[in-house]
């Protein structure tokens, strides 16, 4: 939740939870000062608490969020979020989070993967996911994403993940997915925003190179970062060996990112996140 | 030295040496595949060489430079460079260095401290520096200049180190001091070149600052890096905690770079550095 | 403020403050999950806080901690701590800390520095601090920390800061500070305790080097670990460059830990430590 | 090849190598000046070299190595290394490595794959790798031990990695692949040795964890490291997180240490490894 900080929020909130035995077992708040905005995480345990599932959005916002004006969302950890995954010819974003989620590391079901090549098909037969190839052109781009739009539909996705997909996404597929769009890119944004930043980087002759998960938004390479990790470089290291240590934070980042976000731990608010610990 | 490459540069080099006595402690080099390019650093000991001192860069010249069409730099260990630091307001980069010189870590002579301001004069007293105030204004800015050029002269300055000294050098005085001028800049470039990076990095929400030091071209914050280095922030950071994380970074990677280049382990070539081992 | 964890704790203390008009500027708590231990840090205004300074201690024991079976310790942030620094040889954290305090970065005082060498005494004339040479051997070392007391006490020190302090503290006087003196160990605890950390490094051929801050135990190096970072090594780097890389390290290490301290933001729990964000 | 340290050594080989129409694609040498130790590894074109292929080992030892006593490896591209893995229950560093020999990352024949658990076999069959299950106790150990060795001889293993194999290899095993075991060991090693390196984390309170490759000696943990990496956990991080955390970690410096041992950049001296750049 988050809304305009004023005193006594924290209190409201738990004291609620209390009255109605809902065991907290976990709580992150975060004031912005010069905003004056606050924003909180609460999880508590359902077992005894008083208020029965389907009625719990409809009284915190009315006996706390309206009062407050605060805007929140509700979640239950046994409802585990779909997500899609995007890819285009290369494998190691794919591979770590399938290699995850065959492990139980995560809490996702991923129904299926689509592609605009079918290099990854094989990928995808390994762990007995469904693989949907979707050449896209310029001519038939709006066509393509009309049908991959469908497909998320008919699998009740949550979230996509766009794993090194190399096709820009319309802005009005966006806004189909406000905050559900996940991305990769191989820089330390906001530098080498844009196509081949391991060129861009190798030729500005940068010591540290870096990857950048976001949410993506219409403002291309501009939305709300989630998480960014860096390694460092040397004058020795061609473009191919950019490429290669970068394959290894890309994978990582990406998968840290979509992590928070699986654990509904990332609130965006004006183009920035709030990751809660 | 720096040439096109040739196979058998390596084998020239050390015979040439190994000939004439000179015991090599230190070689390093590296080739720029793409580029064609060889790039060494050889240290020997003067000791038992047969050629004397002052007729060295010319028998190098004549019997390998030319032939290889190289360019090259002789150094004496025995020589202390002369740095000058110029500064406005803020003490953390200066104190730094200041108590490396002191402690005896770095093989350096600082015969003059320069700033647009009199706010560190007290630094520099404590330390027993010569402390120069030359205030900068739009209309005295070339007239300023000149002075400092002219205390760079009678101090037989090297080269300069910019320790957040927050004024833009005219194009002019860079040329005089190409890749001589060092400096530090508050971001991870070529992420927030300009003014205000830490303002910047907060609006945009990185999980990341850097810092990173280069020499001073004509093109601003565009010239070869010499250090970077990053820590992580935090949506709980302020821009005054940025601010003050970022100070240990400035320090830090600024006197890194100022170690590397007193080492003579810097090459520039084509906007981009060598840094030798 | 710690205490076995129970429903209701942040909820009854932050509704204490509300009603008697204390502003919270501050929170931050923590729930050792399997200890069954919670930890809270609050900071709060007192221009409206209508319990008189003296009294908060009083009321917050019989109205809250008692209760709850609770620890506390309450800071007002117009007391600055004093800080004494004790030094051997190596001036680089001394340095680091005083350009520190000279520079306002840091809310404290340092009345005195104390070392069992005279050579950084021309460091303490510099920033205008005394300094104390009280050279310690196995005959008279009783002696002279009972002098090292004696000078503590008249000076009203908080808090101690083993900058590189080469000896070895005795049991009782670190029975006088408990969690109020912090040292720099140059290495990654707990590998490498004890003498020669660098050398040992170096031996291991370890490829990352680390520093460590922490609170003086009874127990050699084992006390709670304030802060720690690393550094890269290769196989080429000698002794001599362990220790300058470390030299870095040491410093900025140790320069985190005091300030977490001065903040008020370390609280130790059966030898470890809670680091409020 | 390594040999004591000598004048000319450089000029000699790679006079060699020219002299034999063998282009030099890449050299880099380290000086250990304490030990007196010259180190170098060189790659030189074979299309049009003078010497055959077969007789290349017979001529540098005759023309060079026995010389300057040096011990010296000669390895060719075009041989791809056979590389067994050895698993518990854990997927993460198998996946890791599979995802990358999957995707043509590495030069490398995965013949076989051997575990005491047959948790993993789905894995291999996703990869289409045989999966050998060999349980191992305490009674049957130099049993099983011998089956695994029969394994990899039939299989023509050049050497194997341990991807959180879970059991101790008994000092015979390693006597047949000096250097050529490579295991991963979860903890920033000589800190946490041995069994349950998290939980010993977790209990000391250290603020940053780490992992270590290295090659397997008869000494448990104490084999020259080849890599490691760290990364920051806090009060808040439990065991659980721990694991979690390191898990990337152990993946990603395991796959680091695999891939320059591939390179054939590691050499191993005295109980530490060289990595050429």
């Amino acid at each position: 939740m988050h809304c305009p900080d004023k005193q006594g929020i924290v209190t409201t909130v738990t004291k609620f939870l209390a009255e109605n035995n809902g065991n907290v077992l976990y709580i992150d708040q975060h004031v912005d000062s010069d905003g004056h905005q606050f924003f909180m995480r609460v999880e508590w345990d359902l077992e005894k608490f008083s208020i029965p599932q389907e009625k719990i959005s409809d009284y915190f916002d009315t006996l706390i969020a309206k009062k407050y004006g605060a805007k929140f969302n509700i979640y239950f950890t046994e409802k585990r979020p779909r997500m899609a995954i995007f890819v285009s010819k290369m494998s190691h974003c794919l591979y770590d989070m399938l290699a995850r989620y065959s492990a139980g590391e995560w809490n996702v079901e991923i129904p299926l993967i689509i592609s605009n090549h079918a290099d990854l098909e094989h990928v995808a037969k390994q762990f007995d996911i469904p693989y949907h190839v979707l050449p896209v052109t310029a001519a038939n781009k709006a066509e393509q994403e009309a049908k991959a739009q469908q497909l998320l539909k008919e699998n009740s996705v949550d979230f996509v993940v766009l794993a090194r997909y190399m096709q820009v996404l319309s802005e009005d597929f966006i806004k189909q997915y406000p905050n559900k769009v996940i991305n990769i890119h191989h820089s330390f944004l906001p530098a080498f925003a844009g196509a081949k930043p391991y060129h861009a980087s190798f030729e500005r002759g940068v010591k540290i190179i870096g990857a950048t998960s976001h949410y993506v938004t219409a403002d291309l390479d501009a939305g709300p970062i989630i998480e960014q990790d860096v390694v460092r470089v040397t004058h020795k290291d061609t473009i191919k060996d950019l490429v290669q240590k970068g394959r290894d934070l890309e994978k990582i980042v990406l998968s840290r990112a979509v992590y928070a976000h699986l654990q509904r731990k990332v609130l965006v608010y004006q183009n920035k996140t709030i990751i809660f610990s």
